[in-house]
């Protein structure tokens, strides 16, 4: 089991937060170890229990969420964001890094430090989103790292996820394209580029394509994976969250305006919650698709059960033989793809 | 007041739901003087108590869902659309002609019948989306018309909701542009461009442009009119739609799943129907901008009560001068646009 590095400093809650959701997740999980990047005069007494389970890179250096990613990772080289990379990067005991930074900065970082994996163009953000079915989720990509991506780069989002899935144990997984209609003439030029690709690599037998798919048909469990260019993977990413919270907030003030309401809503109340913890969080741990190691990616303002909940994803992905999969899939379907990069 | 022409064949519910829907609305609205179109024998014994507010133009021929748009268009010339297009082309009575046919036909149909205001590039689908603020919404455009939009198009939808809305009574309609971050640095680079030339518009005086906006600051009522291309439009009406379809099905089976969640659902029952029915239901009729007179588009499977409620809308949009207001307004921002289109 490889050791997961996390930045202690980023994110909208600090330190105390991603401390202590590591010391929860040490505690549910004998045989995580952790390196712990950020101030380790706070640290060390939080952690001091589990022994040499955990390390500690001392740095109270942070980049801010509204700094520029580029330069910031070029200049702050003792922050706890590249601190923690290079320890990700250098290491062959460590298998993910974990940060709730600003999502450039870590976007940056790990094409900077860590690279991309040989033959990937441009790696994407791959958040897990919801379905009707319990138990059951899709993987969103790119949801936001690459604006105005071509048709073979589409391509390759849909197969890295592929080899994802199939690391993660899941036979023949579905891959979608996220567009406005079913028919294969929907869409805009780059996405029936990227269905006639698609097309024919499922003829070559590599890829389950199940043709293009619209939103309400992936939240219906119909798909494992929704590919889309960044620019409307993030505009789905973030109607979808949205709407729900519109939906929501708008259920609130419902059940605040009337006595009868509020009766209802106590009766409803721990179910409603269960679904949204367990329906609706699930956006909160992304990995960064296509680099040499795993880079996973939590929101800004995660709090300690989210910071607990991504280092367990981070121990899943931490192990998986990602690089070589992607490296050779990719290489494979080169030549299927010819003349269209 | 301007008589408003119904394809009585158009839409998954067929004649009884239209004409339903058509009889409702005269009951309701004492002005109201319609053109029916489609099968006289049926259509007639249904209205016959409102005397010559009616007028019947008799076919039996209906442009099916799945038929190709241009095709049918131009061969079936008989057709309630086509026969109820040209009605509302070559007469001055008639102000405003509703469908719940195909999109595609209704879009191709207005198109080519009723043509586009001088100076129009596209025509743009504009639904009406729920804000929490109770009594607002915003207009969405283009909701799905068109694919591949230029920077200038996503100016010319700019300015030509920003007439609607003036023709409509509001006097400082706030315009957004819909990105995947406030910053004037994000998005890809259509909209990026037109980021650029919507604040040079914004520096005349011509139009009070907010900014990008993100999904959610939309649904919380910061805007009035969020601008788009016909693709992400699309997927933004479809996500809104798709998650909220996902969360009330999710309740729907949380308050099935035990008997407190049932009783929890009986206090709250009246107030979420009401809820559903008002905020949910905005997207039913939407306008298509850009044509000489206004196109009201249904969702396919309009009931008698979305038929009332849209052929009520498209009373309010019959008597707007909106095709001089968007052809002057377009012809006085083009040198201000110039070489961009």
């Amino acid at each position: 089991m490889k050791k997961i590095v996390l930045d202690c400093l980023g994110g909208d809650n600090g330190l105390p937060a991603m401390v202590a959701g590591a010391v929860d997740a040490l505690k549910r999980n004998p045989e995580l170890q952790l390196v712990l990047v950020g101030d380790q005069s706070q640290i060390q007494p939080m952690v001091a229990e589990f022994g040499d389970r955990v390390e500690i890179i001392d740095t109270k250096v942070n980049i801010a969420m509204d700094e520029h990613p580029t330069t910031a990772i070029r200049t702050k080289t003792d922050s706890s964001l590249v601190l923690g990379l290079e320890q990700l990067k250098k290491r062959d005991d460590c298998g993910a890094f974990v940060s709730a930074g600003s999502t450039g900065a870590v976007l940056t970082g790990g094409f900077m430090k860590i690279g991309r994996i040989a033959g990937v163009s441009r790696p994407a953000l791959c958040p897990f989103m919801p379905t009707l079915i319990d138990g059951q989720e899709f993987m969103l990509l790119d949801a936001g790292a690459n604006m105005d991506c071509t048709a073979v780069q589409l391509v390759q989002f849909a197969m890295m996820a592929n080899e994802y899935k199939k690391a993660t144990g899941m036979e023949n997984p579905r891959v979608g394209l996220l567009n406005v209609g079913t028919e294969e003439t929907k869409g805009n030029e780059v996405v029936k580029q990227a269905h006639g690709l698609l097309v024919k690599l499922r003829e070559t037998g590599l890829i389950n394509f199940i043709g293009n798919v619209e939103p309400y048909q992936a939240f219906k469990g119909e798909v494992d994976i929704v590919v889309a260019d960044g620019f409307w993977g993030n505009v789905f990413l973030k109607t979808s969250e949205g709407m729900a919270k519109f939906v929501f907030k708008s259920l609130k003030s419902i059940i605040k305006s009337s006595f009868s309401a509020k009766i209802g809503a106590l009766f409803l109340g721990r179910k409603l919650k269960k679904f949204k913890a367990e329906k609706m969080d699930k956006t909160n741990a992304t990995i960064f698709l296509g680099l040499k190691k795993s880079v996973v990616k939590m929101h800004g303002n995660a709090d300690a059960r989210k910071v607990t909940s991504a280092l367990e994803y981070a121990m899943t992905v931490a192990n998986l033989d990602l690089q070589q999969r992607i490296e050779q899939m990719l290489a494979q379907i080169e030549p299927l793809l010819g003349g269209n990069a």
